[in-house]
């Protein structure tokens, strides 16, 4: 299968800088580490537990310091910049582009943001100040205000020399900006256009103002979602006035997108995005424990509930045999309808208007598929115990079972939601409880009623 | 939380049109739709169940069809196919670009394939030909072959000049390669270069030689990774002997990014990245009930244990009531572990280099955790039955429970991955069905030790 042969490279490379470490040789690691861009080597520093990690981080050339802090996880970078001296920090980050320093500059100690603020020219220095005036999450965050503008009422000629005396361009540039006299943005015009067109051309003529801009308060969200559903490369960011701001550039939109895919499967875990493969043993412990501690609780209400049928429990063996079946299997109906409601809420495509239409769709399927495994369940149970109603009693409560489940798949993210908590981190553990709940009182409440009467 | 604020502009479009759909006025809802990118028609359209869908897919400027049946899952697509007749999707899909072509075509009718490759001009077909020569997910499927080049021994004017007669630029240029006599691939200059330099430099020393050329049959997986680790916008593509045949952009690599990421939560349901929200009922329960099948028979698994101490849960029936418990916290413990290994696992961060550094971690976080919570339990259920050594019984298999669940977490997923079985897909089961095992047998086999002597 296609997972079983991604990365190999990255893996590889860990193997042989492992085996290096391990033979204690430092030459080598360095040389190894040193033909990776800077992303690579976040990757590895990440996969790396902290003795390993900090040998590597010292033998990374400090011309890449910074880029590679840029690409690595919030918990990673901590221990990283915790390995360094601020002089060491302040030369990495310095060099950094406004958004990826915009990106840094939180996690930095005080006393080396003031270093860096003053190791700045002052253009820069005003522009990081700008972009760290947006909220974090905005446009405003991930865009960069080094963009290269031109005015409408000229040609192309006139550009063409405007740009050879500028010399080079900001990386990444596939568009001009064209602004007004109060530098408004009007509309664009690409590289390639002024390419292939004759010297002689208004920039008028070649303008297109299709591309819509940003506004700097934009969610970094809509940004991404933006940017992935129009195939956009670059976009433009303007204030209230439409004043132009800075340009947004899909490689740091590729994170958010990312990390927003990632973040049902993290989530449904407790966990987040940005843990360290390697956090510190304590500090992952006491993270994960809330979690543990969360479902502890649904899991001493679900034995509440088989508590009430201690009676029935002591008559019949086999109900204590079989309950955790019908439970379980809710809780896998459950799941799928979860998943693909959480994640067709995350792409804004449930709403009010289909809600009707996939509770339906939903609870035929559960139905479907409720009646179905009642029948082999509940001739499974008929044979093993020789005891026909009891197999009646659990396809009964498997039934039940699977359809509050599709039940509750499609209510329970949409209900979270509603009350602002997000179902992606909530929803397995609510859902999970209705489907072992309803599971054991299906199953015990009617084997009480029928088989104990 | 951020989660509930996203999107809302497509929930929002959402209920607009299914408010004009219901009221049964079409004019507003064809306006409505036709002010929508295809991506985002792709996205409304991948929303709505199947009658309305028909409706509103009629409606979408035919113009657009081509870019939407682009932009929607494999699913959809199909059902979007069913709703044409050949000619309209002959129409629909003759002038999209020829990667975007080559995704689609294996989901058209053999005739209409035909059709359209009799529609292209020749040089087109013959590219198409070649494109679709490429295994799936390979590089070759992604590349577009419709690249500019020029040769190295020119120089600036020489090159403008010829962009200048050539006119339009493909969509998305940003380098131009520079190719040998015989095609072979040498290096790129960026449009910015040329724009930024004199008439007469040479083409030769503007060559940027970094940008490395993938090979045509390296695996979509490898490229996505590479883009999103580099921050490509763009990259070459060419054969064994080193000829330019291509080039791979990154819009095109944003949608393997997410699916990638996307990957992991769905598969954990055991579902696909493709399925349709509102695939017909009967398919959807099909697919579905090979999962449920799968998990009751890990579910009777369970009970089988259990039924191996029928006499134990005969004689105190504290031990059913709290049984589900040790299982739970197991399950929960494990997938922890788990999820965040199969994440490692995709981005080639875990491997035989880091893997006895990560058992270490894990066992170190599931070792305090579960005595932690085994102390919690212990007490709860001494109170809650007045019986201190039930309450020790449950402690104890707690303990074992969550160790044994963080070495399931690092080792199933590994284990699958040896077998050559995608993780994310069963690490899940797997690793449910082994806390489940290890839960009960756990419990029941420590009362049976202790309280039955």
């Amino acid at each position: 299968m296609a997972e079983a042969v991604r990365h190999d490279k990255t893996s590889h490379q860990l193997r042989l800088l492992s085996d290096a470490l391990e033979s204690g040789r430092l030459g080598p690691v360095k040389r190894l580490v040193n033909t990776l861009s800077p992303a690579e080597i976040g990757n590895l520093l990440e996969s790396l537990p902290p003795g390993k990690r900090v040998i590597v981080w010292g033998l990374v050339d400090p011309d890449d310091d910074g880029e590679v802090l840029v690409h690595v996880g919030d918990e990673v970078r901590e221990s990283l910049l915790a390995a360094m001296d601020p002089d060491e920090i302040v030369a990495a980050v310095e060099d950094l582009d406004i958004d990826d320093l915009a990106d840094l500059v939180e996690d930095l100690p005080e006393a080396v943001i003031e270093q860096v603020l003053k190791s700045m020219d002052r253009d820069n220095r005003e522009r990081l100040e700008q972009v760290l005036s947006y909220p974090e999450d905005t446009a405003g965050r991930l865009m960069n205000p080094d963009v290269v503008t031109v005015r409408a009422d000229t040609t192309v000629d006139v550009v063409l020399r405007y740009l050879r005396l500028r010399g080079e361009l900001p990386e990444h540039t596939d568009y001009l900006y064209v602004v007004s006299r109060r530098h408004q943005y009007l509309g664009r015009i690409s590289l390639a256009q002024l390419l292939t067109h004759e010297a002689g051309t208004p920039i008028n003529q070649l303008l297109d103002d299709e591309q819509p801009a940003f506004d700097v308060d934009e969610s970094a969200n809509e940004v991404a979602r933006q940017f992935s559903d129009r195939d956009w490369l670059s976009a433009p960011v303007v204030d209230d006035n439409h004043v132009l701001l800075g340009r947004i550039t899909i490689d740091d939109v590729v994170d958010i997108i990312r990390d927003r895919a990632e973040h049902q499967a993290l989530g449904a875990a407790g966990l987040d995005e940005d843990e360290d493969l390697f956090s510190p043993v304590p500090r992952a412990a006491r993270r994960r424990a809330i979690w543990l501690g969360i479902n502890l609780a649904t899991a001493f209400l679900a034995s509440w509930v088989i508590g009430r049928f201690e009676g029935a429990l002591e008559r019949i063996v086999a109900l204590a045999v079989l309950m955790p079946i019908v439970a379980s299997m809710g809780g896998v109906a459950g799941t799928q309808t979860l998943t693909l409601m959480v994640r067709g809420l995350a792409m804004g495509q449930v709403g009010s208007g289909n809600l009707r239409a996939l509770l339906a769709k939903e609870l035929s399927v559960g139905l479907l598929n409720g009646v179905a495994w009642a029948i082999v369940v509940g001739v499974v149970a008929a044979i093993w115990f020789q005891d026909i109603p009891l197999g009646a009693v659990i396809a009964g409560a498997m039934a039940i079972n699977l359809a509050v489940a599709a039940f509750a798949g499609v209510m329970v993210p949409l209900t979270l939601r509603r009350m602002n908590i997000d179902p992606a981190l909530a929803g397995g553990v609510v859902l999970t409880t209705v489907t072992d709940v309803i599971g054991f009182l299906s199953f015990l409440g009617l084997a009480t009623l029928v088989l104990l009467r």
